[in-house]
């Protein structure tokens, strides 16, 4: 639901005189841009720390190019070289030993694959599938995006150019330019989520056209393992998939993959847990596409109250043989469907393989997301499709997938071998809400467990706030009445076989919950994470320990925002942080255990040359919470003079706007208005994160009904204070629930908005999904009011009527808040006859990416500003 | 191509301030659009001319309510009762003696259905196919919008609420309300076009489903005929229809049926001619259609340049026995396909039973239509599908119905029996031109042949200019080298059997094109047009003789123009006429033989109270040529002040903006923005019919190129004369083509026009349909330039960096200019970064039609000129 729209380049414009012409507007916005993209392209990301290659290590007399990093840490990462436009891989070398010099200037980066242009080698366009993966992801960098690490760290694995490479990691900086190895294929049209064996780094698997391959690259070996996808003409007729995320766990619940290698095979046989999902029953939405072939997307896109995506797991098994052929291909199910076992279950938000390898845990998760449970599944309950082998083309609703697979006599070796004394499915934690339960990433499961045993990690917001436990399962015999420190945390559900539940944080912050946001010592027990515990406006680094209870030290500089990657053994970490008032900087550090500087790998910028940083501010709304604003002061401002005023709005959950980070790269069009005589805000109101489920909660079947007091209350406090804001010229601008809510402003107080720009706005959640939706607003019989009452389209008769005062923007091929909502609203417009302004981008989705389209939207909407607030 | 968006009524407006509020504006059109209301639906329409059915013609007593109409004609006419919003069928009776007293005042519209309300007793809604047919003829009325009269005067048919009706003749007036008998059917969903036999009114074809059904009215049987339409869910795998008119025939030839009745059936068999359309090579549009269910309408469309749906003709043939069941359905097909016959042929577009019902003709046209040919069919050449008895679900390309026959012997009896000695295709009449052909329904075939000739009158533009000619044609043998009075007229291709061609009009002036533009009086040998042989600007009834050259005499009253219907024996007349100052009025006129005044329909409206009327304007452009314009002065015009000026433009063929008659209706909003202070201005420039085919081939292989410019010189030569006209403040606006247009000019002349308010534009002719677009442009490959030249694209560059001069406006499904153009064009207008404004219309096709989408456009326009202008 969140947009990456507003990820636009920029820094100051060359004018504040008020009024411009298109041309000058147009002259500012291209300079601003091309300055802001030399500043986002100094950020570094997507770390990976490996050893360095020493030259024994190979016996081609690898040689390395730097002397004084003979031994220690490389990190890989992504970034743009000075001069390029593409993102690439890059890599800097840390050696062991501390080297205070490395500190005095900012390490060099190293290309690691010199000369490649990862979109020039094929085509500069990227296929359907990897523009809506970009979507999902909100992905707006070209070239490399994603890389990958063979579990012996000896390869590299990446897509490029509608293809996929491998490089050797020991070729890296061996040479200027080490060529990577274009992984051989067949497949006509790309191959997707790519990923090496944790086995064996030759063994590739990926999705082509919605089903599961695998190359082993030293025989040129191919095969297609799943058939699912049966090469009809009418999209329409293609309901299943294997190994793909369907649309809603991918874009509400932020898993992008749909299979997962098992991490160790110990009996040579190779397996692949994946789920197949069948759409068939999912709403079909048309988008059509003017500028595209054929001229029409179609999409299963279940609506709120409607049929979700059916998901079920598989689990591949296969051999290879000493010439690297793929044989003995087998499919196996549950031999009870998960949904059978969890009648309540809806969606498999989280999997994978317990790191044994022995066997799966899952968080399931029910239609209302209010009941959640995590389970293991041992290897064993997986047993083989009966009867099906040679049901090739079979279509049938138990989505069999009918790969062309021999008979195996290996089946059940591992299951019985070295594996827990349980064979059932055991709930190994699980948690009910009266809100609703956010996924989260911050989680470990852990490398030692003993046979019977699975102890990990879990973050839970079950005290109001999210917090880190310790979970302790016995599989040997259900506990069913086991007491545990938390008391109501985990009920005594049968299969329950939770023996102890350890808080690890615990008061009125939280931990965050992002992918990067908990790693694991397991040497010495301690657990590092990311929290908000000084303020909720800044994200530190934190440790703690899980073997003795103690309060978390900080491990991050206080006045800034972090981001933080570690390495796996917990002895290095990189941050790169922001304030508000300065740009990025990116630092490695050693623990020892305290952190210590080793290596700079980006200079802290500083301030931007001209660059005027945003104001913090908070206020207490008539509700009594504390909120929490920002907002720029107008260039050039002259005392006494009253200025126009920029509400800027997200204001649903899970965006944060204000923190304690630099706004300049993110937010550059906010200051883009500033610099031209606007006055411009941004409020975190009541249903903003981090600040507690209850207030989150507040948006609780009532989207759309609360968060404008917070805004106006906000912005009148503000005003208070700051006496050159004019309160009769204030626009509100927002995309996405933003553009939701711009419109929702100016149809409830049109009294204080006088304009509102709304971008790609949900004006009726009974056309938004089903995933997002109905954990905020139930479902549409259960809560018609709510529903009726969170629409536009209820109060487009108190819209002005006065021009010039709406101004709707939306892309047209928009398939997450499709452009039917718009069309919905002017249909309603125009039954009114309410006067409104409209701009499309033909070309664009939910985010807005061309640089054309940013370009034109961001003259749009200054000019509209200056012409008509 | 021509859109009835435009038909949108209106008066007065009730201020003429400059700047009104939205909100005042809005009132303004909504007052005008009442009281347009109220003179449009004065206007009676659709004449049939049947007798009075007197006392003794029916034995069930049929007392008439007027003794003054006990004998004489009864005019069945189409039109809105007072206090009614629905049309209806409406007369008056007119009596074979001349009452002087009857013209004293207009004749009282009496109701011959009473209380029938078309549009209520099913559904308010019209069905997908209705819509669409709706759109084709331009219809905007509502409630009853055609009727049938039987061969034998006794019944009428109509279609209403979804359903079909009959009515017996001899019902209407002899009761306030009588009962229209609603048709039997089994058929859910509506059925199209249906027309009752010649030979028997109880006998109702018609379309359901793209297949021709048959119901006998009598015994309540209804049979299918043909089995094309398959049942298919995906609209794409249904891609025959039967007795249905492709879309190109429909929206660029004016033909509307598929399927044509023997008009006599000597042998008791009933015979259906018709065309089986095969669309499977059609490109296929899809549009979305958000407020729709299933959100999608898919279109086989081909644009220019692509292929045409292929059509085949057919003969069906059945019997009724005496119990009224149809059986003995065999279906035919010519032994060699026309399109064997005649290679070139692209498009039969015209096509009907001889009125012997020996034969057919049939008008064919080839892509580039530059050749035609009017050709007769002998009934012997259609045979019996072989073989093809059983293959019910056959959809080979061979388009064989398939229908579920059953054996006949009578197969051949007719074509021996009384037909003409010559059993094979031959060619009555040919023509080709350097420019287009132009097609026409001025033509009229003799009902009194002898077996081997056809005689008929037809028009051609040959000389330049459409005239009519009567063209004699001997079947028995070919005549190959005959000369005759036109000499290069008709080729002497081989199986041509013309023999002599006799010019009836000639000049440099045009005999009109539309269906009610001809009457042959057999017996006095006297042939009644419409034509424009006084001034372009008026069009007249006149009479010729084709025994005897003469000139022709024109029938109807000068300073007017003129629309006419006329009773088959045409001996009665009416004409509905108005002038460029006055309403319209109607009235009926007797010939004896000079028109003598009968009865008043509706009284001389004169003026509408407030009306300016507009003032006529001549020039001579650059080019030598004198063109026609029209302007409103703005209202309360004050001396020596300048006033801004919207110029109204078509330009495109086919479309004549300039004549001397009532503008106040279908032109009312330009009128409206008269009254709020603007000159309105506008021109029939180069390529406006009715000027000759030189003329109007202008714009042949160059659409965009020549039109702009006559545009500018006619401005500008007005204000030269009217120093009231500020050529600082003008700007353009039109619809369809005239959107099109409006987008040329501002990109070719930026420095003239300040705003182009373009509705509905083409702005690619490779995006626009076949039967349109390559007539003008010829094809895309053999005329590249032309259409890179004629599109807009091209020229995106060259609009202006201001904003606010340019608004777009399209309807969102429209099916005939696509939204796909203003697509194209956003996306061009985005890259080039120039601002635009748009307005979109979503439930709304080519021409708005929903009240208050129409309101709303008008509000909006008036708006943006007021605020920009």
């Amino acid at each position: 639901m969140t947009s990456s729209s507003e990820n636009t380049p920029q820094s100051n414009m060359q004018t504040d005189t008020m009024k411009s012409s298109w041309q000058e507007i147009k002259r500012s916005v291209r300079t601003s841009r091309k300055m802001h993209a030399q500043f986002a392209n100094k950020i570094p990301h997507d770390f990976v720390f490996v050893p360095i290659p020493s030259d024994s290590s190979k016996p081609d007399m690898f040689s390395l190019s730097d002397k004084q990093t003979s031994s220690g840490t490389r990190i890989l990462f992504l970034g743009v070289l000075p001069d390029q436009r593409e993102n690439t891989l890059l890599y800097i070398d840390v050696p062991t030993q501390p080297s205070p010099q490395l500190l005095d200037k900012p390490s060099e980066w190293k290309s690691a694959l010199g000369f490649f242009q990862a979109n020039s080698i094929h085509a500069d366009k990227y296929s359907k599938e990897e523009e809506l993966l970009r979507e999902r992801k909100r992905l707006s960098v070209h070239g490399i995006t994603s890389y990958q690490i063979s579990s012996d760290n000896s390869q590299l694995l990446f897509p490029a150019a509608g293809s996929l490479f491998t490089l050797k990691l020991s070729d890296i900086g061996r040479t200027e330019a080490p060529e990577p190895t274009e992984v051989f294929t067949r497949c006509s049209g790309c191959r997707m989520d790519p990923k090496m064996s944790p086995n064996d780094p030759n063994l590739i698997a990926f999705i082509h056209e919605n089903d599961l391959w695998v190359t082993n690259t030293k025989s040129q070996t191919e095969k297609r393992l799943t058939h699912t996808h049966k090469g009809c003409k009418n999209p329409k007729d293609e309901t299943l998939s294997a190994g793909v995320a369907c649309y809603i766990v991918q874009e509400e619940f932020d898993r992008y993959t749909g299979y997962w290698w098992q991490p160790n095979n110990p009996s040579g046989q190779h397996r692949i847990l994946y789920e197949t999902v069948d759409e068939s029953e999912v709403e079909i939405s048309y988008i059509s596409n003017p500028l595209g072939n054929p001229g029409l997307d179609t999409y299963r896109y279940p609506k709120a109250g409607t049929p979700n995506a059916r998901v079920t797991l598989r689990m591949l098994e296969f051999s290879t043989d000493d010439e690297g052929q793929i044989s003995d291909v087998v499919i196996k199910k549950l031999s009870e469907p998960l949904s059978e076992t969890f009648p309540w279950m809806e969606y498999i938000v989280r999997i994978n393989w317990l790191p044994s390898g022995k066997g799966i845990w899952a968080q399931l998760l029910d239609r209302k997301q209010q009941k959640s449970a995590v389970i293991y599944i041992p290897l064993c309950k997986f047993e083989r499709l009966a009867s099906e082998m040679n049901n090739l083309t079979s279509s049938s609703p138990t989505m069999d997938d009918g790969a062309n697979n021999v008979e195996s006599d290996v089946e059940m070796s591992d299951c019985t071998m070295s594996l827990p004394s349980t064979s059932s499915i055991k709930i190994l934690y699980e948690e009910t809400s009266d809100i609703w339960i956010n996924l989260h990433d911050a989680f470990h499961f852990f490398h030692n467990d003993p046979a019977d045993e699975v102890n990990f990690i879990w973050a839970s917001e079950q005290t109001g706030h999210r917090h880190l436990y310790h979970i302790s399962c016995q599989l040997k015999k259900p506990n069913r009445s086991k007491r545990h420190s938390t008391g109501d945390l985990v009920s005594n559900e049968c299969r329950s076989c939770v023996s102890c539940v350890t808080p690890l944080t615990s008061g009125e912050w939280e931990v965050l919950e992002h992918p990067d946001s908990i790693w694991v010592d397991e040497v010495n027990q301690n657990v590092y994470f990311m929290g908000l515990k000084e303020t909720v406006l800044e994200s530190h680094l934190y440790v703690t320990s899980y073997a003795n209870r103690q309060n978390p030290a900080r491990l991050t500089n206080s006045c800034a925002a972090h981001s933080v990657s570690m390495s796996k053994d917990c002895q290095l970490f990189i941050t790169v942080s922001s304030s508000i008032k300065e740009l990025y900087s990116a630092k490695v550090y050693r623990l020892s255990p305290r952190p210590v500087a080793a290596v700079n790998l980006l200079e802290p910028q500083g301030l931007v040359p001209d660059y005027v940083p945003p104001d913090l501010f908070s206020f207490t709304n008539s509700n009594g919470d504390t909120l929490h604003g920002l907002y720029h002061k107008p260039r050039n401002m002259e005392p006494d003079k009253k200025y126009p005023t920029v509400l800027y709005i997200y204001g649903g959950p899970h965006v944060q706007l204000v923190t304690n980070s630099f706004k300049g790269l993110r937010y550059q069009r906010l200051y883009t208005l500033s610099s031209l005589g606007y006055v411009v805000v941004a409020i975190d109101g009541r249903g903003s994160p981090h600040r507690g489920l209850q207030f989150e909660g507040y948006l609780k079947n009532k989207m759309g009904q609360v968060e404008i007091s917070d805004q106006v209350e906000g912005l009148q406090s503000l005003a208070q204070k700051c006496k050159f804001i004019d309160l009769s010229r204030v626009a509100i601008h927002g995309w996405s629930y933003g553009g939701y809510l711009s419109l929702m402003a100016l149809a409830q107080r049109p009294d204080i908005f006088k304009i509102a720009i709304a971008g790609a706005p949900v004006v009726n959640w009974e056309l938004y999904d089903t995933g997002y939706t109905e954990r905020y607003m139930g479902m549409p019989l259960t809560n018609p009011e709510g529903y009726l009452d969170g629409s536009v389209m209820k109060s487009v008769n108190k819209f002005p009527n006065e021009p010039n005062r709406l101004l709707v923007v939306h892309g047209l091929i928009d398939e997450n808040v499709h452009f039917v909502h718009t069309t919905h609203l002017i249909n309603a417009l125009v039954k009114h006859c309410k006067p409104y302004q409209l701009q499309i981008y033909p070309g664009e989705r939910h985010g807005i990416r061309r640089p054309d389209s940013n370009e034109h939207f961001e003259v749009e909407v200054i000019s509209f500003l200056q012409q008509y607030l």
